[in-house]
């Protein structure tokens, strides 16, 4: 496949590498880095190198095809077993991320096949790489299907708020919520975006904001706690935001601050979209009720990023990743299968 | 006067300095300083070491009376000329706000009173010295005032979000937002208090976590786009905060972000209270649309109290120091004369 030069993710010529941005250095310094052995790719995952649920799956993939290709050159005869293994780092490296396990599954499904087959190694491995490249290519395509029926809901010079990150960086290429600017902005359209900052982790400031100035589209970086003060202006046509987990009932976990976004919208009339891929339609939750949410220990709010600390010591913190967003809230949630506005009902829907 | 131990300012015993907890320094240091002159207050009001409108008010009445019984000792034969130049350097190190300004203008009408009566230097800085006091138990007897009212309001075991910093901190004793819970404390009402900790300068998590933990208040921290998982929870008893500026229609300014937290509240059907003395009711303001809005370069965004920076470089920022919250979202405005409930007509009232 051809590679962008936006994208955050590829596999080097050689295929001896899966190269990756290092997005814990953004916006300071834009480094790629080379992943050269499951435990490196396991590493970057785990630490945040890379990020974004289709993003880590498709490092995922490619991070087991280079271990893959790494076994055959070095221990033949131990192929198979350093396959399992690999496949077993990489996918454990975010346990609650489900991308790269089915990433590993689906890279597994093909190892097998090619096994009845007869296959060896050599064809083996080539057959990975296949695979891996064609879940990159679908993952592209979901994108590009998403961000164009979402440009359908705004218009050239529209002003737009997003929060937190949904752009290439979290999925290889346009994104899901920042999906419509960045491809409009390709297509020439200019668009002013106000950015959250989306604290604690600041995915606005550190990387939606470098994404959208990169595209050329007219940023504005805002404290989370002035998106009222935008809306109350009466020139916001929309806001836009990616997903984490979508209920049957269109109830929609997302970065903490969504759901007070969506709030805001309503008050002042302006519409709130979510983007996301079909396989973010979680069937076993019924309603947000249902959807799990992380809460982590506040370092991050006290500590991360600061030169010293802002709070006083020992202060308890309340520090949930995600909010459940209702689906009265939101005017249209945006797939690859189309645009669907309430009342929701994705019962009809699998998971992937 | 008797100070008290959580009092943020105070006359020195010989009455050479104002003595001020330097609150740049919080959370991470409670220092005193020692303010030993005009020039040296000035600095202090200036650069935010001394901040709250009532306490820079405080700060420079007493800042005045030290110049004066400075000049007593150094140069008698231009004590009123000194006068007239100090009372300058004290009003002016913070333009836009009123009160240090007001206290001057008091001040000076003490000296001319006295000196109309024939009264020598000696005798006018005492008398300065008498205004200054009363005007430090004015203030603190009109937060108490507010903070008795505010209590009726809530109840013990209430939860309260909290935007900003209102307390002791800002107006020498009690507070206006947070008066209710720091006099509750005292009592030995239970209160929970989540406090958003207000970006972009964070007072909520430098200062009011500090002064409700240091009161004995359940306190937890959060990010301010964390406060709709809050209201979300059903739980919330009220919201209460300060407020910069009141017009005659009940609109009020207050620091970034009040009025989205207002929005959230109404969506919640959480009881939302605006506290201020009856001096911040502007009458040359008759809805929020003549209160102007402070904006900054947003450098306190993407830079201040961070380690690097954390956007890219030359992005622009949207930085209002305050935001309008309208009038009808505000479920009730509490000052030393009364509660105060909608439609609010606040045109019998002066200026202070």
């Amino acid at each position: 496949m051809e590679y962008l030069e936006n994208d955050p993710i590829r596999l080097s010529a050689d295929r001896t590498a899966v190269e990756v941005i290092d997005q814990r250095l953004l916006p300071g310094e834009l480094r790629w880095v080379s992943l050269r052995s499951a435990g490196e790719v396991a590493e970057a995952i785990r630490t945040l190198a890379v990020r974004g649920a289709p993003l880590i799956g498709i490092c995922a993939a490619y991070g087991i095809c280079i271990a893959a290709a790494k076994a055959l050159r070095e221990d033949r005869e131990h192929f198979f077993e350093r396959f399992k293994t690999d496949s077993l780092v990489i996918s454990g490296a975010r346990p609650t991320a489900v991308d790269p396990y089915h990433a590993a599954q689906r890279l597994r499904r093909r190892l097998e096949r090619q096994r009845s087959a007869g296959h060896g190694p050599e064809e083996i491995t080539e057959g990975l790489f296949e695979e891996a490249v064609s879940l990159h290519e679908e993952e592209i395509r979901t994108c590009l299907a998403i961000s164009e029926l979402g440009l359908t809901l705004i218009k050239d010079g529209s002003t737009v708020i997003t929060h937190c990150n949904a752009g290439a960086m979290a999925t290889g290429r346009y994104g899901t919520g920042l999906g419509p600017l960045l491809l409009g902005a390709e297509k020439g359209y200019t668009f002013h975006a106000y950015v959250d900052e989306t604290r604690p982790l600041l995915q606005g400031a550190r990387i939606t904001a470098f994404e959208l100035m990169r595209a050329g589209v007219d940023t504005t970086l805002m404290c989370d706690d002035m998106a009222a003060y935008v809306m109350a202006q009466g020139k916001t046509d929309a806001c836009m935001v990616g997903c984490d987990r979508v209920a049957v009932n269109g109830d929609t976990a997302n970065k903490i601050g969504t759901c007070g976004l969506a709030v805001l919208a309503k008050h002042y009339g302006v519409p709130f979209y979510v983007f996301c891929p079909v396989s973010t339609i979680d069937l076993c939750c019924k309603t947000g009720a249902d959807i799990q949410i992380e809460m982590r220990d506040g370092r991050e709010i006290t500590g991360l990023y600061f030169e010293k600390p802002v709070a006083p010591e020992g202060v308890r913190c309340l520090d949930p990743s995600f909010d459940v967003t209702p689906a009265e809230l939101i005017t249209a949630i945006v797939t690859e299968r189309g645009i669907f506005y309430p009342p929701y009902d994705f019962s009809a829907f699998g998971k992937g």
